[in-house]
This record gives C-alpha cells, sequence and structure tokens, in this order.
C-alpha cells in the first residue's frame, strides 16, 4: 500500500509540476497570423493553447454571415441538427450515455428555431463534426478559408476537418477530449471554454456506459432509446460547472483554465486537452481539426491513462 | 500488491508501445542540411534520433585536421585532458563514482601519447564538456562552424557549448542521459553509440554512489580519492557492453538501439536519450549541445522517473 500511495504521489506531483512549468492562470493571447516553426515549438509541441487576435480579419464572414445572409444562401440545404431535450448531446445522463437526436432540416428551419420564430421540444445545435462546412455548407467556404495557411504549413498537412458550429444558449459541450490540433474560430456571439490539460487526467473521472441515442416522439417527450449491440463507452461523468465533489473529491484538487472566445479571435486548442464548452444564443463558429501526431507525447498520456485506471482516482 | 504489478504492467506496456510508435530498428539516415520547420517537427519534438549524412561536407575541418595540422595550429596550447587507468571517465567503479583526472598539458603532448611516441600510464581523452572548441581551441572554429545554422533556426537559439573530442580507442563514456538536444559530428574515424531511448527508464538502473576522482601518484600508480563534503551522486551501474543480467535482470527485457557514426556524418541525439559511446583510436569529432525545452515532455519524463524509483525494478 505504501509503494500505491507513492504512485499517486508521484502523479499528483506531476500534475503540480506540468501545470507550473508550461501553463498560465488565464490563456496568453498573440497577435495576427502566426509564424510556422514558431508557432509548432511554441505552442504545438509544448501542447500550450493560446488565443490569437487578428488571424482572420480578411474573412468576408464575419462581416456577411448574419441570419438572413445565411438563410439566403443555405437556407433551403438540408442540414444535420443536434436535438437533445437539455442542452446535453453525447453526455452522461443517469446512466447512460446519450447522444442527440441527428435530425434532418432546412437550415431555414433550423433558424426559424435559433431566431424563435417557432417553439419545438428541446434543445437545437448545428455541431456535425464531420467536415460539415465543406461537405454541408459547402457554399460558405469561400467567406472563410479551407485551411490556416500557417497552421497547415506549421504541421505539413491540411486539416482533417472544417466544422460550422451555430446554436442555442442552452446549448452544452459535455467535457471531452479530441485527438485532434483545433483551432476554434468565433464568427458572431461568444464562446465559453472551460479547459483541463491532459496532465489533469489522473483526476478527472471516466466510467462505462451504456450507449443511447435521445428520440422525440409524435407528442414532443424526449425518449432515451439504448444503442443495440454496443459497446459500454466510456466518458467523463462529472460536470465541471456543478462537480460532485461528494462523488469525485480529487476533482477538488484541479483548478480549470477558463476562456471567453469573442468574434474575431481564435482559440489554439492543443490535442487532448479535456473542454467543456457553452456559447451566447445563436454564436456562430468554424474550427479546424488537424490530425494530431501520434507521438511520445501520446505514449506518455496513454500511460497517465494506464496509471489512472490503475491506481483509482488521487 | 496487486496494484502495485498493475503499475509495473502500465510501464512495461509504455515502453514497448513507445518503441512501436516512433523508433525504428535501426537509426533512420537523412540527407544534406535540414528544413528547420520539418526537422523540427519529425524529430526533435517527438525525440527521435537519426543520422545525417552530408550535412558538413563544406567544413575545412574534413581535410584539415590531421594530427600535424593540429599540432601546428594548437600544440602549445594548454589544454585539460581526462585520464583514468581503465578508460572510464565519470563513472561507477566499485562502490564510487568517479571522475577521472583533468590533466593541464600541451595539446603536442596529448598527441604523442595518442600516437605513441610515448608512454604514460592510463587512457587519455579530450573530452571537457565545458565548450572546449571555443574556449581551448578557438583557432580551430573557422574550420567548422559555431553553430549549425538549420539547427539554430529550428531550435531559436544559439548553441550553449561546442565541444572537441579526441581520445584513444580504450576511451569510453559510460552510459547517462543529458540536457541537450546533441548534434554529434565525426571529423575522423569513427564513433560507435548504444542508446536507449528516454521511455526506457524503467528499465535502466540508477544508484547512489559516492563521488570521487582519480589522482595519479608520481610511481604512476592511479588512486581513487574521495570528494571531500560531497553529496552522493545517482548513476547508472550497468554496462550495457556487458551487463549484470544476475543483478538487473529486468534490462535483459529491452533492446539497445547501435549505430556506428563515421566521417563526414552527424548524429541527432535528442535530449534525455541514453547514450554509451567508443570510438576507434585517435577519432577527432566536434559536437553542439543546444540547451533542451523543458516542456510537457520533461515533465512527463519527471513522472517516469519519479515512479520507476517509487515501484522498483520491473
Amino acid at each position: 500500500m505504501a509503494e500505491v500511495e507513492s504512485v499517486r504521489r508521484c502523479l499528483r506531483v506531476f500534475s503540480l509540476e506540468a501545470r507550473e512549468l508550461s501553463i498560465t492562470e488565464s490563456l496568453p493571447y498573440l497577435n495576427g497570423p502566426q509564424n510556422p516553426l514558431q508557432f509548432y515549438r511554441e505552442w504545438i509541441c509544448p501542447n500550450r493553447p493560446c488565443i490569437i487576435r487578428n488571424a482572420f480579419n480578411h474573412w468576408p464572414a464575419l462581416e456577411k454571415w448574419t441570419f438572413s445572409y445565411l438563410r439566403q444562401v443555405v437556407g433551403s440545404r438540408e442540414v444535420s441538427v443536434a436535438v437533445t431535450p437539455n442542452g446535453y448531446a453525447d453526455a452522461v445522463y443517469g446512466d447512460r450515455f446519450v447522444m442527440p437526436e441527428e435530425r434532418q432540416m432546412t437550415f431555414s428551419s433550423f433558424l426559424d428555431i435559433v431566431e424563435k420564430k417557432v417553439t419545438r421540444p428541446g434543445v437545437f445545435y448545428v455541431q456535425k463534426q464531420c467536415s460539415n462546412l465543406t461537405e454541408e455548407f459547402s457554399q460558405l467556404i469561400d467567406d472563410v478559408e479551407p485551411d490556416i495557411p500557417w497552421m497547415t504549413e506549421a504541421l505539413g498537412k491540411k486539416p482533417d476537418a472544417v466544422n460550422f458550429w451555430l446554436g442555442e444558449s442552452a446549448a452544452v459541450t459535455s467535457m471531452h477530449k479530441d485527438h485532434y490540433e483545433n483551432l476554434y474560430c468565433v464568427i458572431s456571439g461568444e464562446k465559453h471554454f472551460l479547459l483541463h490539460p491532459p496532465s489533469d487526467r489522473p483526476f478527472i473521472p471516466y466510467e462505462l456506459y451504456t450507449p443511447a441515442t435521445y428520440s422525440v416522439s409524435e407528442d414532443g417527450s424526449f425518449q432515451v432509446v439504448d444503442d443495440q449491440a454496443a459497446e459500454q463507452v466510456p466518458w467523463i461523468p462529472l460536470d465541471p460547472l456543478k462537480p460532485d465533489l461528494q462523488r469525485y473529491p480529487s476533482y477538488a484538487q484541479l483548478k480549470p483554465l477558463r476562456c471567453t472566445l469573442k468574434a474575431g479571435e481564435m482559440l489554439y486548442l492543443p490535442s487532448l486537452w479535456f473542454h467543456h464548452v457553452q456559447q451566447s444564443h445563436g454564436c456562430i463558429a468554424v474550427n479546424y481539426w488537424y490530425d494530431m501526431d501520434f507521438d511520445i507525447k501520446y505514449s506518455y498520456f496513454q500511460l497517465l491513462e494506464s496509471l489512472s485506471k490503475a491506481v483509482g482516482h488521487l
């Protein structure tokens, strides 16, 4: 037991030292398009987030993307909209990991809901992360860019996906991490991010859940329908906005980083960073997902995962 | 105990997976001066070694640095020479960590020994790692370069030290690691490297030793003189050429990488890689030490160190 306790201590010391070494209390701001090598060396390689201002001032989207313009250009397109009863898509609900109903509707019908011209049960969010900007909204790509040139040069590859996000204020992205280097650009409104570095992993609880999907009945009520024959999904049960510290006391040792990303600002969210996201009503954003490198840092993170499972919560 | 065993398993799996993910059986060869960004992304950031050919063909040293030229240009200079009875400077001997006698002599006297014009007890090695090329052999710097321009651009800084190495074939550098990104260039002869990635740390034994220094008596015999009031030094007791597997059985699970670096070749030896070095008699080399970045990879390595101490040998 003394050895296990000393392993736990190693993990606690690591998490603290990793923060002290490379993470500031609040996110640093950079200005303008970045030098690829310098950005790679100072932010991507050390896996540090930052906010970049004036990085996409030249995008027509910043001026053009009003709701009426979007109705005009892509209003008639059928798009995928995530619908949930409570705003939580891909999140733990009770003893299930519940995914949203993926509803097909015209973009105009979706905007009617966001603009409160009509009322429908549930919370609606265009958030399909399958490069929906290039797939579903291809008419809009010239208002932004198909990639961020200096990031493409830094990483030596094009983005895997360019996603378009537009949703209601009640729509929340529950805490999770992605295998991507992420450049997140707010076009209008505000996004609120709550972040944890990968080195916080030992303090962040994961549990296994049966996957399920929301389904809306004709009377407007939401059912939770279990996926057939699907494997259990590991997910984070903890809501960082109101963490259950009775159940997950070790989370109390962590200090999340918070930031609000305003229109015209770009967040560099490094791979494997945990993030929880909220937004102002009708916020429009575009993000670029570049595949991460599965290198020694990834192996180290895998070690952290397996150790966290081996010794339980700290 | 089950938990400790599972921590040991995590470390074994990590070490294996880290190798599979990013390390090839033998070192890859690159050709010519490198693109700074690409080299940073593909080798420095993922902490992977490689050998670069034709990277310093333009150095006059390759043609000029014969022993007679060196006698002519720096023969009268007083230089620091490491002298040991057995070729092992900075290595474990019995229950001591023994450093070499640092003898001041003219470079000509040293060359007399290397060229076997005179006989002296012990093994002689010019290996002083205090930027001795710029400090002790400044007349030679124009025959090489004060830095490697593409590496300086990649790292955004000049080297901390440029070292000159010339020694007898019996001189061995015992296994250790450095906090530097290292570019090692052989001018003449051959260097034989035996390498382990940092991810092998849990399998590599460390013990604490009382520091001592060799001292040659007038009769030519070597004494081991304990340093006064010095703290114990952690060092690797294992000789990878003839490992004591009875005592350190876990080392048998490791496969070292070996390479021979020939005249005109440059080794990129990443920070924190364990290395053991031998050489052909009279081999001349120059290396560039660039300070490493103490970033998240360093924090992860510190975790690995502390875990290795916490759970003992695997």
